[in-house]
């Protein structure tokens, strides 16, 4: 199913996520305006807003608290985003050329500290302590993650386990965020908050892996990045692993690793992976694996479009392609 | 007066929040430990949480929300300071290596992302909204100070009024958001919090235009960073731009800023500064104005010994020498 087709009953309101983003860059001080409105134009999928106003129609849909909470969502998706091309000297993101490319890595750095605090302020105004507190220990979280992948760079020794808790912090941290508000902002009761939690939280596992194998598997022009970024940073994800796994002796990313931008090896190693069947196949099944524990209990949820609309993005997630 | 004079009457209160830092670095991930020990540990003054323990205590003074505020001011300080000497490569501050030093800068951005989050836990459990709200207004306003330096680099063309502008942003609004907390959390009156905010405002230009004249006045040794960073970095403070005004014809600072890190003429401008009595002294007038500013209301506050720790601090501010 396609996005827009997932997304049909909520258009409307998607809309006035996208008012909000846009009047975000509408500051007092053009040249912070001009990164701003760079940075929030983009082609984003717009999913982590999309879970958040889900996740708020199954009880009392506010648009007073979601709106505002469903910007703040993607707003502190897009700082990490900005971090994190301008620590990896990205040039290139969603088929666009990042800040740090068209402005230098300070003010990269700087936009996303002005992005995490607008997302801040915006889920201030809920004035809901919980996803207050759920804002700021999620930023810990992600983090976290983010440190413990870059004291992993070049790594080769890292588990599937390993792996895992990484993308637990730096993405399913977020979704989860993005379930658990906009429960929690239509005053759910909380056995209702919970599975819409665990459905973010496996969702954002499922949609990290998958992200992972499109490095490896996708095109350029797809992805709007180059292929095969993440071993290019060093960082070992599922189908690296899995590649290690079936070759442990004189394995091509264990090279890769020791000697680091080695073009040669990376395209070696993309090339094994593609090639074979089973690594990728393995891959989607974990993924998969994580979108059935998502959906699960959904059903405990009351019956309405929206609980058919999780479970399409769900597969949506799964099947996608960039 | 020494800081230590001022500190007295709330040395354990202080002792209580430096309790609070250290425990902000016991995390179950050894890697950021070390990091947050080390940003954490510094010589730092403690000026801020100063600041907002003292505005409590006018009032209702409940450590219970003041000693987490207090550790959040310092730590959204801290986190500041993170990225600041991330962005500059700073390899130094107060005498010791800066994170982007010692670990590298991707991992000091992420450190500060991880400190401003904690900062906003912190103040979350004040469970106080207003202040919750400031907090995030803040991080707004401070980061788009940086930014409106970092657009101004090398920028020979700035007038007082843009510098006062810059500070206001940069420095002033977390002294304003440290007394401001201060007062709101124990319950003062609002013409009471008002006169903080003044207060921590004005103290905030002072304690900049200080600090941005001992960055031409004073020694190595006693700042504990390189002598004439701000020039270095292309960043024009009131000493410089007194220093235009006072030779607007073949000016140093303007040579400098065309060839840019032209260490002889960053010397040339430290030494035309520093034998300059008026330039120096008209700085410090201009700091003493802010201070008078940021004190003249203080006797509508309850008459404490508190009231007198702002005055002193105050007095501290102007004559500190690191």
């Amino acid at each position: 199913m396609e996005l827009n087709a997932i997304y049909e009953s909520m258009q409307e309101d998607l809309g006035k996520v996208e008012d909000r983003l846009r009047s975000v860059s509408r500051v007092d001080f053009p040249n912070l305006s001009e990164l701003l409105a760079h940075s929030l134009k983009g082609n984003g999928k717009r999913i982590r807003p999309a879970l958040t106003l889900l996740s708020g129609k199954f009880y009392d849909y506010n648009l007073d608290y979601l709106i505002p909470m469903a910007t703040a969502v993607e707003l502190m998706h897009t700082a990490t985003l900005v971090h994190d091309d301008a620590i990896d000297k990205s040039p290139v993101r969603r088929g666009r050329p990042t800040v740090n490319k068209l402005w230098g890595e300070e003010k990269a750095v700087l936009l996303g500290d002005y992005l995490f605090a607008e997302a801040g302020a915006l889920t201030a105004t809920t004035q809901n302590l919980r996803v207050i507190k759920r804002f700021a220990e999620t930023l810990k979280t992600i983090s976290s993650g983010e440190l413990n992948q870059a004291f992993d760079a070049f790594n080769r020794e890292q588990s599937r386990q390993q792996y895992i808790q990484r993308v637990a912090q730096k993405s399913a941290s977020l979704f989860a965020m993005a379930t658990e508000s906009g429960a929690a902002l239509s005053r759910a009761p909380e056995e209702s908050i919970q599975i819409l939690i665990e459905y973010g939280y496996n969702l954002g596992i499922a949609f990290q892996i998958v992200d992972d194998i499109l490095d490896f598997i996708g095109t350029e022009e797809e992805m709007g990045k180059p292929v095969g970024s993440d071993l290019t940073q060093g960082t070992l994800t599922l189908p690296a692993i899995l590649l290690v796994e079936y070759c442990p002796e004189d394995n091509v990313v264990k090279r890769l690793f020791s000697s680091r931008e080695d073009q040669d090896n990376i395209e070696l190693a993309i090339e094994l992976v593609r090639n074979s069947s089973s690594i990728i196949q393995e891959c989607y099944q974990v993924a998969s694996d994580y979108r059935e524990k998502a959906c699960r209990n959904l059903k405990l949820l009351p019956q309405n479009d929206n609980r058919q609309a999780l479970i399409d993005l769900a597969d949506y997630i799964i099947s996608r392609k960039k």
